[in-house]
């Protein structure tokens, strides 16, 4: 398959122009491009460019409000509700991280709501951005329903992400990014756009049955890690991004990948907490917890890997199969 | 095996005779009883008084300090450190659960950092009491390294549980109760005090065979949930609990079965939120979800059956082995 690669810029330039020319601000096009560019540089294509067609085509629909403005709200002294307002997750998620990094400090923990939201891309991207800024952060983010409680056999939850980083002294922050599902979502939409076929014991058809075939996956259920465990924590993450912060549930949502019904309304509740309240040196003891990682033979930190390709990708470029810039291209040049 | 059903406050008497005889004050005893009782009345044994003996005689060599008295200092608006001064851990978390009751219908949010703790038994009965007091809850505890970083050998993490709790409108509470390893490790204690083999898969012996002995599964690695996602789930949960409080992470941890050594000084983290915060009925939305669960044939909502086995074994008495009856009679009569 025919690659080119690309520079952070011509990504950038390349999906804000589609974005632009679907009824989507510059300002919501230029959130959603940092984003996925972002992904694309940390290895996650699903999340990625691969994104842009249903994204634009759902903007030209309106199932996803281009020029929304996403709206903050102080609700209490630690909580901030944001309203996405049916537009881009990206935008929202910002606005959130701006509204914890100045909440924080003073409170000590705080938290930030997101309702009437949309895809919220690698979640490990949006708590990085506040490890970044010194703070310890916990994310929860819903999407439409892919998985059965266990024992069932209807999708109440989606694959849904758990995502930490924390800052460490001196080094690079750990990032956690673990979605619930035995994979992620994405690589089988990614093998579905290039017709190949996906291992077993990732997904199940409608029908409940073992399959390698991307399509039926799609149409099924996924495979939770951990099993009953999975599904539990997938219920838990349902009901802190969704049940409390006003969006809807798994079950209640439209699909990501087509322009078809209502925005799906998704949810996402990230946790900011200042690293400095408690006695312990916590940057110090991250970095020790770090240290022992590295330090065991065949084991990684978390999130290193991801940080060491996004260097190596921003300097050389981001390759991205011919035939994906083309459609993305047709869309911005319309 | 002989057993006897004890009534609660048989099975509370023998635990609080048994610690005030091993150098415990009667009130940290009676927490204790509380919590062991609970274990016992959800059907966590492995939690409950078989845990007696080990406690007590780490009461007696000072390695819980049966006289301690945890003490809470708020350290910003939505924030208590709280210091389990080497104690039990039971009496540190009720204390946190006062305090988060106390902190979160102001701020909204509250997080309780508890460092120098002990073994913090059933994660789901700490939550589940802030959900009786109408709040949210998360937890997140460590305990002695038990699992190792994905890919290599050496134990960093202990099987750390993630706890989530809420209310639900005219219902009972949801409770998520997962802990990192594809199994509690306190099955394994129990089939070690049993003398019974376990299952396959479970866990591998200290040179990272699997291993159905568990003795030697005791003196290996645990096998994490859904492989690497398990054990960095487990490493945010040591961050969170132990790197940010000011608590020992697991690897620094001295065992919760003998009286060898330091105290293990784990950490425990507690955030609780107010579920009237945001505007979206969350009491009613969780309900509703609770409902589509009860309503997928096959499933069950996780914590119902522990609710509904503490309602029987709090009306019917709870089945205790003899001999572990005896042996706690005997601490307690001495």
């Amino acid at each position: 398959m025919s690659e080119r690669v690309l520079s952070v810029g011509e990504a950038h330039a390349l999906i804000a122009a589609a974005l632009t020319a679907s009824d989507t601000s510059i300002d919501n096009a230029d959130a959603v491009a940092r984003a996925l560019v972002g992904a694309e540089l940390v290895g996650q294509g699903g999340h990625g460019l691969r994104r842009v067609p249903a994204y634009a085509a759902q903007a030209r629909a309106g199932k996803v409000k281009g020029h929304a403005a996403a709206r903050a709200e102080r609700v209490r002294p630690g909580v901030v509700s944001i309203d996405a307002a049916f537009g881009f997750a990206y935008p929202a998620l910002e606005l959130a991280a701006d509204q914890l990094t100045e909440m924080t400090p003073e409170q000590g923990i705080a938290i930030a709501g997101i309702h009437r939201s949309h895809h919220a891309g690698v979640a490990g991207l949006a708590v990085e951005a506040l490890a970044a800024r010194g703070l310890v952060a916990l994310m929860f983010a819903n999407a439409p329903a892919a998985m059965a409680p266990w024992g069932g056999r209807r999708p109440l939850f989606g694959t849904d992400p758990i995502a930490f980083a924390c800052p460490t002294k001196g080094g690079d922050p750990i990032i956690v990014d673990v979605s619930l599902s035995k994979v992620a979502r994405g690589k089988i939409m990614a093998a579905n756009q290039r017709q190949e076929p996906i291992p077993e014991g990732w997904a199940l058809d409608a029908e409940g049955r073992a399959t390698t075939d991307p399509r039926a996956a799609l149409a099924g259920t996924m495979i939770p890690l951990g099993d009953a465990k999975g599904t539990a924590l997938a219920l838990m993450v349902e009901l802190l991004c969704a049940g409390l912060t006003g969006a809807n549930f798994g079950y209640e949502q439209t699909s990501f990948f087509d322009a078809d019904g209502d925005p799906p309304g998704t949810g996402q509740a990230i946790i900011a907490i200042d690293p400095g309240v408690f006695e312990g040196h916590a940057l110090a003891r991250f970095a020790e917890m770090a240290d022992q990682i590295a330090g065991s033979e065949g084991a990684r930190v978390p999130g290193h890997r991801r940080i060491a390709l996004r260097e190596r990708l921003t300097r050389d470029g981001i390759p991205v199969e011919q035939a994906l810039i083309d459609e993305i291209g047709v869309i911005g040049a319309a």
